[in-house]
């Protein structure tokens, strides 16, 4: 009010753009601390994890409050106002995944210093390294604004589930084998459940970014491939 | 284009309003037939529910179009400005309800006919019976706007966090007590969490709803009762 407004609309959105860098960078920071402080038992390293979580919600209302604000002021038509709903979707995307790394990172304590076997701490290791990799990837497109590799990344979640549902078979037999198993395991299957899930928040930012760089959707939803809900029980 | 507008702002929110009503409505019978469908092994039942989640998305979607049109076209201020996005923002809440009511009866197949000890049945049913309590009154308020009851409902979610951690701890023991219920009961664990992410979800849409009437935030978040990650492995 009474001051001039002398950025433009674009100032305004790449300004929003980096907030999504920013919290692209913080959510890759915190899933990847969470898989750290799990796999070395490191309370301290999960602490920082779940204290990221407020930086992250503070990002997502500081993000939201400049593009509704922007909406207000500049009534944006067509693309613009495209671009400045799908940040905010984005960002509500982004901050998801921090909180589902705070959740595993709340975890740590209760899967305890029982030392992991080995070939499970790797299985979950790798598939966190795959949905780094994706976090990653989805959050240079969007800002570079490359909309062609979008597709390749909604595929590459295919693989993410495909990986989830044979940790979730390792984990049961971790369990079966051995009862003593059952407590951490369970924390172990909610962890690797919630990579997965965050595999399928970069899907949805995926197809935000190119709705938002095309104005098209991305091809209807591939078939899920988390299979876990079909493993028959144990008679 | 071309066509005069005739509806006011205020009908076209009164349009929004009754698709978030028609969603609530759809949300809250999705969880109880999912509920039913995983207590009675009825996977007949736990199919609807997977299929009615594609007309939450549809809703979703129509809601968002709604919502976006009216903001390019009227583009409101302030208050309207706020009722729209919270709307926005509710969908987005009740559209991530179907999805884990859907996920919940993708597991009807996988915990199997075994029959599932009463007083876990009754564990299980009396959580979603709380659960969609919670749905039902948090539609009904925001839609007849009655911001003072919303409070007293975010606290109730914390009963729901209690309740939760109790069936974690139920399901741990079946699993201790006989391997063979190992799969079956992790499911169940994935349902009772999902449950109570429904509970988090209400309580996001409290949120929403109260500040879409008020203008104010609810008092700071509620500290997390959801205490399964504090539960000490066996050693």
């Amino acid at each position: 009010m009474g001051k001039h407004t002398v950025t433009s609309f674009d100032d305004e959105l790449g300004h929003i753009d980096r907030l999504i860098r920013d919290m692209g960078d913080l959510a890759a920071s915190m899933v990847e601390a969470a898989i750290r402080a799990l796999v070395n038992s490191d309370v301290a390293l999960g602490q920082r994890v779940i204290s990221d979580d407020a930086v992250m919600d503070a990002r997502q209302r500081e993000l939201d409050d400049r593009a509704i604000t922007l909406i207000a002021k500049r009534q944006p038509m067509a693309q613009d106002l495209r671009a400045v709903v799908g940040a905010i979707r984005m960002a509500g995307d982004l901050e998801r995944i921090g909180d589902l790394a705070k959740n595993i990172a709340k975890r740590v304590g209760a899967v305890g210093q029982n030392a992991m076997p080995r070939a499970l701490a790797h299985s979950i290791e790798t598939m966190a390294a795959m949905v780094l990799a994706q976090i990653t990837a989805v959050v240079d497109k969007y800002v570079s604004r490359q909309p062609e590799d979008l597709q390749a990344l909604r595929l590459a979640d295919e693989q993410i589930d495909v990986k989830y549902t044979a940790v979730f078979r390792e984990l049961l037999t971790y369990m079966m084998e051995d009862p003593r198993n059952i407590t951490a395991c369970t924390h172990l299957l909610f962890c690797a459940k919630n990579l997965e899930r965050i595999g399928d928040h970069v899907t949805n930012i995926a197809e935000n970014a190119y709705y938002v760089m095309t104005g098209q959707q991305l091809p209807p939803n591939r078939p899920k491939l988390d299979e876990t809900s079909l493993t028959t029980p144990a008679a």
